[in-house]
């Protein structure tokens, strides 16, 4: 018998302000940051790891939230845990006083996904697989069990979908041979942050297509002149076919989104993404139908599975950018995926910041194999930076993420990496002065006014 | 010149689970809590106080997020801070990295609340005045100046706005006038809670009456049958023409709702409070449709602007039940107030906890006076304790909140109550034992299990 015998939280932050990485129209000076937990057991060999991700300050607020409510782990057998991965979820999250700061939102739904992200990465360790491949080893009951349907029963139903799940069982062997010869199609992010210089955009759209990317997306939403100058250039490296996507980062009110996207029509973007309030339904429905042949895309601040059910409800969404470290874990992000099914909305998960990529990579490639059984409109956003602090580091080849073969979630970080950028004590923030006012984004802030 | 020179902030909880106040069918053990915030100044008469409100555990969390969205005020002239009351709330709100977090919900934003709280308490106090009548002395225009109208222009310009606080501009000194005589109109919660026995009902029904109540609201959704017994006993006590309204505090799912609500419609109750998630705008357009002429109230988990926004443009409710620690305080509740004049929906604020009815008798009075004009369909919540612990507490007689007087928000409690709550250090929790296991949510957490 092994036992969870206690839950570590370290406050992880990487200075990516220094580089401008990261920076659109409303987080300008992000440092990338994770609110990491391991859950540890008797066996030295066994951990689970997890994290959520955030953008520097009140990684510690994350962090506290997550060692609380990680606690009533400590002391559980991990067979118990692992064998039952909807007991452990709803034990979880059946706590009504931390559920009153929600509910199922903001910093204590963050901490939900770290801690449940650590629990399913512990629960692939045990089976020896990689989660893609456990999630895509369980039946359609063993998934309808751990999926929490919770308020969704007015769209989809336990017995829906059980039905939807087994509808996709015949060819889940070949998509995957298919998968393991291709990789899972993905996109870049890499090229487009909006303090890059026009020589870097085009310098960097050329490396994306010469990589093997089809997909490229930039930033916009700051200065329409800059958007219109900026996309130019990107149209003129990449030609008409490649599809270009763009991203306001929630900056504009609805009337507004609907002018300034159709001032960039003329490029031809794919989809823009997050118009507006992440929390906008009836707007995004707004923005969708006043733009459209453009798509809307969002999610990556989609709080949880109620506000997705409503965008697929109010036909707001041409694609669902689900986040792997903002829903909580598994157990919500599969509700998500049947009911964008239900729906026939493609799922485009959101990733970058640090080991979004590691996680989302499992997520889409299950989607293939067990849910959706189709690539059409598909594709994985793929940032390349970070990945160097990661035990087992995505892969990406000629636009493809190659699909994991490690037990696990592939969420565990280098010890040396925990050491060097552990917030405030690490190696890297010591030398610094022990603070993130080493970083534009802690100066920017020092004056008290902020952009 | 006097200086905003630190930040206190107190985790304060009272143990309201060992008398079962506050239980209903989502939260049966609440320990009623406050996340406790002083602004200091260098004048020691001078300080402001504000707080938000939660459950119990999980204070700690949102103490530490007040401290940190707090310290940007350390420094600043007062002068400066209650003279642009919108430029201080867009100066906190600005922080992209705490933006992250939320945006604009669950932790982070009660802090914000907290903070802004504890600002506009400030204000009134270094005005002289309760801070209805400070708001009630604006002018249109600075009213329009410190509210929140992002991602609403959709519904509400800022030219909208003024329009509408100007057609009430006239008349405002007379409904002063006439709230003095006769107070502003409130209900009673205090019989109804879910863990009272049948009893203790009956009695604390006709407490209510007497007291002059119109007005009477209990707990259901655990189970039907109980549900009934008490429905019926309720309206033995008070006849057919007092109010009865049902809370079932967001346990049902859509299609639940609809079927336990008609199951209780012989005993005609006003409105049916929470019947779903508190995110689902369109489940609660579902239900209104279906339920009706019963209502439907929601609020009290309304994240911010956005989603009430989209609950008017849905017809989704029929009273707003706006809390006030949970928006960002007066400059977000000002727009949420402006939208339910637009759209025509009564706001009946939520209160009970701990202090909220101290506060949203201001923001009552502050409607009937300068936006909404009116007290049809106008009833505010009041609920019967830990009333002792504030300086400057409410005051209801014959149904209705007598006008507060003194300067400030009504927030600021007693040095001693402080000493005695704060937790864990505080003399209650010592004797205690230093932790909530002394209370019943805390015994029922502690076997790993909770409901």
């Amino acid at each position: 018998m092994t036992i969870i015998t206690g839950v570590d939280v370290l406050d992880v932050r990487f200075p990516t302000s220094l580089s401008m990485d990261g920076s659109d129209a409303m987080n300008k000076d992000g440092d990338y940051s994770a609110a990491y937990v391991i859950l540890r057991t008797d066996d030295p060999e066994l951990a689970g790891y997890g994290f959520t991700f955030t953008i520097g300050r009140g990684n510690d607020i994350v962090s506290l939230a997550c060692d609380r409510r990680a606690q009533p782990l400590v002391g559980l057998d991990v067979a118990d845990v692992v064998g039952d991965l909807g007991a452990v979820y709803r034990t979880l999250k059946s706590d009504s006083q931390m559920r009153w700061l929600g509910p199922e939102k903001g910093v204590e739904h963050l901490a939900m996904a770290a801690v449940m992200n650590a629990v399913w990465d512990l629960a692939a360790r045990v089976a020896g697989r990689p989660l893609w491949r456990l999630l895509s080893e369980m039946s359609p009951e063993q998934l309808a069990d751990v999926a929490d349907l919770q308020y969704l029963s007015d769209v989809l139903t336990r017995d829906e979908a059980i039905g939807l799940l087994r509808e996709m069982m015949p060819g889940r062997a070949q998509r995957i041979a298919e998968l393991e010869s291709s990789g899972y199609p993905c996109y870049t992010t890499s090229a487009g942050w909006l303090g890059y210089s026009d020589e870097k955009l085009r310098r960097l759209c050329q490396e994306a297509l010469d990589a093997g990317y089809r997909h490229i997306k930039l930033k916009v939403g700051a200065n329409l002149d800059d958007d219109i100058r900026r996309l130019r250039i990107a149209r003129e490296v990449i030609g008409p076919d490649v599809a270009l996507m763009i991203d306001a980062n929630q900056v504009w009110d609805v009337p507004e989104a609907i002018e300034w996207v159709t001032a960039l029509a003329e490029f031809r973007p794919l989809w823009i993404e997050e118009p507006t309030s992440p929390d906008d339904v009836l707007g995004h429905a707004t923005i969708r139908r006043a733009v459209a042949p453009i798509g809307v895309a969002t999610g990556e601040h989609g709080m949880n599975r109620v506000l997705f059910k409503q965008m697929f409800q109010a036909e707001a969404l041409d694609f669902c950018q689900l986040d792997s470290a903002r829903l909580a874990s598994i157990n919500e992000i599969l509700a998500v995926y049947l009911m964008a099914k239900k729906f026939g909305v493609p799922v485009c998960p959101h990733a970058g910041g640090v080991g979004l990529c590691e996680l989302v990579q499992h997520l889409s490639i299950f989607d293939y194999v067990a849910v959706s059984g189709t690539l059409e409109n598909r594709v994985t956003e793929y940032v390349d930076h970070l990945h160097e602090h990661f035990v087992d580091p995505c892969i990406v080849r000629r636009g493809g993420y190659v699909l994991p073969t490690a037990p696990g979630y592939s969420a565990q970080m280098h010890e040396e990496s925990l050491a060097r950028y552990r917030y405030p004590d690490g190696g890297y923030w010591r030398d610094a002065g022990g603070s993130q006012a080493s970083t534009p984004s802690e100066r920017a802030c020092s004056g008290g006014e902020k952009d």
